[in-house]
């Protein structure tokens, strides 16, 4: 007999009569008349064993011991099923591999949940026992996908002459951007290395060290307190070029994520992508990474109704904000009084002071409101928001911010309700023309809204002192479906224009050399024009898969706590640890 | 005219008429008779550019302002050399690019050192300024090499079905195995994680979720004070499997090894490699990662001289210890009294108390010693040792530790002295064997040769407790030309053994509990037999490449204090940030 091993999965009609070993989890054991059939499974899939005392008496008293999750190398005979038992929705449904021995190869306890797909256990529990809940399915896709993934970029970007480059973990701390992990140094006392927060310095110095193009699948650890979709380490597909324009930047992130697209999905992406100013993505969807997979687009009513008896929106308008209306076509009679309530309670999460509505009639516009409008203003809004009978016409007036946050929060509760999103779609877009600098209330100066070392636009280079609001970046992101996959932006590589950009964000020129000196050193001795952009791997491998969850695509997540309930990170460490470290534990009372 | 970017090193007669546009950097200038000669540099290689009046003043006038490192644009229209001006020793030494229009792209300083690859500037200056450092052809080389490397095993293992995973860096301490390491906890008060120094139990977690085939480039992280070819963080390529024997293992590495030797070298490499068992190694190398690239054998004559006169040589016999001699063939009129003293203060570096000597000559075996040898004795030596006139013997006598050490390193040194070593020759070998545990005598326990999790060989497991000195690991050291390449073991996977191990390393069983008891619990649920191997990445492209210095295949190297003065981390970090982590630094004169 040859003793071959095959994977479970894999077995076809072709193998009957084939003698197979097979080595794996029993999945599922049933008893019937006399014979023991399990599900077995291994990385591949599942196939049928039947245990038939004509076949093997012994293997069948062994199979009897076998419980789920047991782990046992089986040898037999491939047969064909009678018809009867044939399962159509099981790849090796027509077939079953009759034992003629079995060796158990592990033992299993009862696992604490099950695993079908189905079972909803707590999270919590899941992650305890994550080495059970990665042998689901779903999970084993998921990190199928994952994989495929990675190697399809990989090989998208060393066809095109990227070297995958791997920058340091132990590096320094800047006081730019969030908050960072710290590592204590034992050699250099008081001292403390950073975990990156990204290799954004390091990948710029590649580019000054005439690499030109630089690839990494790079870990990148923020220590911010973790909202749903956020971890504290994460890995994003880090690339930097030399001598590339924004457009050829975009274009050779196009083209891998179409084939990404195509290797991981078997689906053609159209390229290149359509492209929205940051002013128009705010303007029409409320969002800087809008979903537009369907429409419900923000409308600007502002003027129309700026002398309108309706004063809520005339003073709106009067003290510098906006009124914006989404027109829920024919939706007039699915929208109850209640059902008004309930998503005027929605927008004021996001600011908003009320939620005011009109529906479409034969007859014109009605509602509360109604009244403030002459027949001018109401033609004129009808026309402006496409309205016709049927239509429910949602209002915000307020300041622009609080309009955009709560309509586009708005448009995307509302998109989900009604069911106006095709799941099987992937839009991917740009944002482009973002603004350089944010002023940041609390600190009373200017922040970089994407990182110290965007360049600006060409045309705005000379506004950078004078006017700072008003200068637009050399930044895209990246969005797909209403997600920000990623983003980057040609760097600042003079300089003279690096220094000025640290004086617009309040740099003293001590601070500037303290943190930065190597890098306007380096600014200084040949530094090629040069741009990148980093992409969420975590987050682009949750989208393809079709998951809601970031944690379902990282192999051992933590939780919003930053724990990990598996290994019990983080632990106590001994005295000892600490003193080589320098480093003593605030007592309690002295914190005070 | 046509302005297609083309790349300086990728030019050949082929391109000849052809209008290009180049960008680069400034690698050499000269002027010559009116005209400008710059040696341009870009990732691909570098040609010769020529700015001639005739063809543009203007671009000649720029030509002038140019400095080495300087980096331009340049379009011109590529020409074949006089035959007088032909460069035989560069690869686009034919041809010459006659250049219509050029642009300043940026400025650079003169270098503070050459970037010749003659340059001997200290290695701090060279890493303080390592993105000009990197600009040398050897090093750009080398990273490519690195990326070629990485990308051949990556095409290997997915072929065969390993998936690529990440594994957290964000982990538990644990007592065993190097310093780790801390990461402190800001939501966990007094909590710290640990950096890895491999994903070891992780990748277990990932055999015990079922995946099978796992593999990862795995960030590794140790703080050891270190030596010339340590780094703080470093690479190895992770691989574990289910389901596979070491021989199976052991086969699959070397297939892969033997694609990166082609795919990378163009080297075809014989396999299986040669095996040879630790105790085996040990006897003819004096070393557990024998370099096979020569002979230089230790050969044994405990048994010849236990009886003979030489009371050097019988005590050490009688006490336990050996004699083992190094044969030089045809050395002895090679080496003066001076030089054989010069060796005996190396061997003593080992714990040697001296060096034995002897020369043979027709009449027999002469030196200091010879008189204590009876007729019988020096023809056994002679026999043994293969001995003919003209030949050096060099003998240690001492325990048999230090014997090793001290002949395996002097075998070393003498290779290399004596130019034995063929560069060119790549010796793979496996080391197989190896004992389980050690005995450490500071902590007067046994500990873990390799880690805890490694099984002992079938026959050996039920001595584990009863003489552990005598078990064999399933383990396999992996070495090239005398390096320690990486190792693999297969790993404990029923849960009563591994609680056995942690017994016999002196483990209560509440400190086995606490450290591990997600892994005894993983152990109950189904753990398939596996096992699996991790190779050092950097020390793989060190000897690709044929580097002497670790640093050199590391982007961003440390230096011997684990600090960078390229950034200069680590560094100071604001009291805030301490107290957010709950530490404070231990005064100085509190430590006392």
């Amino acid at each position: 007999m040859v003793k071959a091993r095959y994977l479970a999965g894999d077995l076809t009609e072709k193998d009957i009569g084939n003698q197979v070993t097979l080595k794996g989890w029993v999945q599922k054991r049933r008893d019937l008349g006399g014979l023991i059939f399990i599900d077995l499974r291994d990385r591949s899939g599942i196939v049928q064993i039947v245990f038939n005392p004509t076949v093997s008496e012994e293997a069948l008293a062994v199979a009897e011991q076998v419980r789920t999750e047991f782990v046992i190398e089986v040898s037999g005979n491939v047969v064909d099923r009678d018809p009867q038992t044939v399962n159509p929705n099981m790849k090796t449904g027509t077939i079953e591999v009759s034992i003629s021995s079995i060796e158990i190869l592990n033992e299993a306890k009862n696992p604490p949940f099950s695993l079908s797909e189905k079972d909803e256990t707590s999270e919590d529990v899941r992650l305890k026992y994550r080495y059970l809940d990665l042998r689901r399915e779903s999970m084993q896709e998921t990190f199928k996908l994952r994989h495929k993934a990675s190697q399809s970029m990989r090989s998208f970007l060393t066809e095109e002459d990227y070297l995958e480059m791997e920058t340091p973990m132990l590096t320094k701390s800047t006081p730019e951007g969030a908050r960072d992990y710290l590592v204590p140094s034992r050699v250099h006392e008081g001292h403390f290395y950073a975990l990156p927060q990204s290799p954004q310095l390091f990948k710029q110095l590649i580019m000054m060290s005439g690499f030109e193009r630089y690839f990494q699948f790079a870990r990148c650890f923020r220590d911010e307190d973790l909202r749903a979709d956020r971890q504290p380490e994460f890995t994003q597909v880090d690339i930097e070029t030399s001598f590339m324009s924004s457009d050829e930047i975009m274009s050779m992130t196009e083209r891998m994520l179409a084939k990404v697209m195509k290797d991981v999905k078997g689906i053609d992406v159209e390229i290149p992508f359509n492209r929205l100013s940051y002013d128009e993505a705010m303007r029409r969807f409320g969002s800087d990474k809008p979903d537009t997979r369907f429409g419900l687009e923000l409308m600007d009513v502002s003027d129309i109704v700026e002398q309108s008896d309706f004063k809520v929106f005339a003073s709106a308008v009067a003290s510098g904000g906006k009124v914006n209306a989404i027109n829920l076509k024919g939706q007039a009679q699915n929208f109850s009084r209640k059902d008004i309530d309930r998503l005027t309670d929605f927008v004021k999460i996001y600011g908003a002071k009320g939620l005011a509505w009109l529906k479409v009639e034969e007859e014109g516009l009605k509602g509360p409101i109604s009244k403030f409008f002459t027949e001018d203003v109401a033609t004129a809004m009808t026309d402006r928001l496409d309205a016709s009978a049927d239509d429910l016409l949602l209002f915000v007036a307020d300041e622009t911010q609080v309009v955009y946050d709560s309509l586009g929060a708005l448009r995307l509760k509302l998109a989900k309700e009604l069911d106006l999103i095709d799941h099987n779609r992937f839009d991917f877009l740009w944002v482009t023309d973002w603004p350089l600098l944010e002023y940041d209330d609390n600190e009373n100066r200017y922040v970089a809204a994407h990182h110290p070392f965007t360049l600006p636009k060409e045309e705005d280079l000379d506004k950078l002192e004078s006017d700072p609001a008003s200068v637009k970046a050399s930044a895209y992101d990246i969005v797909l479906n209403g997600f920000e996959l990623g983003g980057g932006s040609l760097r600042i590589h003079k300089k003279d224009w690096q220094e000025k950009m640290f004086r617009v964000l309040g740099f003293s020129k001590e601070e500037a050399q303290d943190q930065f000196q190597f890098l306007l050193d380096a600014l200084e001795y040949g530094t090629p024009p040069h741009g990148g952009i980093a992409l969420g791997f975590d987050r682009l491998v949750m989208l393809l898969a079709g998951k809601s969850n970031l944690r379902d695509t990282i192999l051992f997540p933590k939780t919003a706590s930053a724990s990990d309930p598996l290994t019990n990170a983080p632990g106590t460490v001994s005295t000892k640890q600490l003193e080589e470290l320098h480093l003593q534990l605030i007592e309690k009372n002295s914190q005070s």
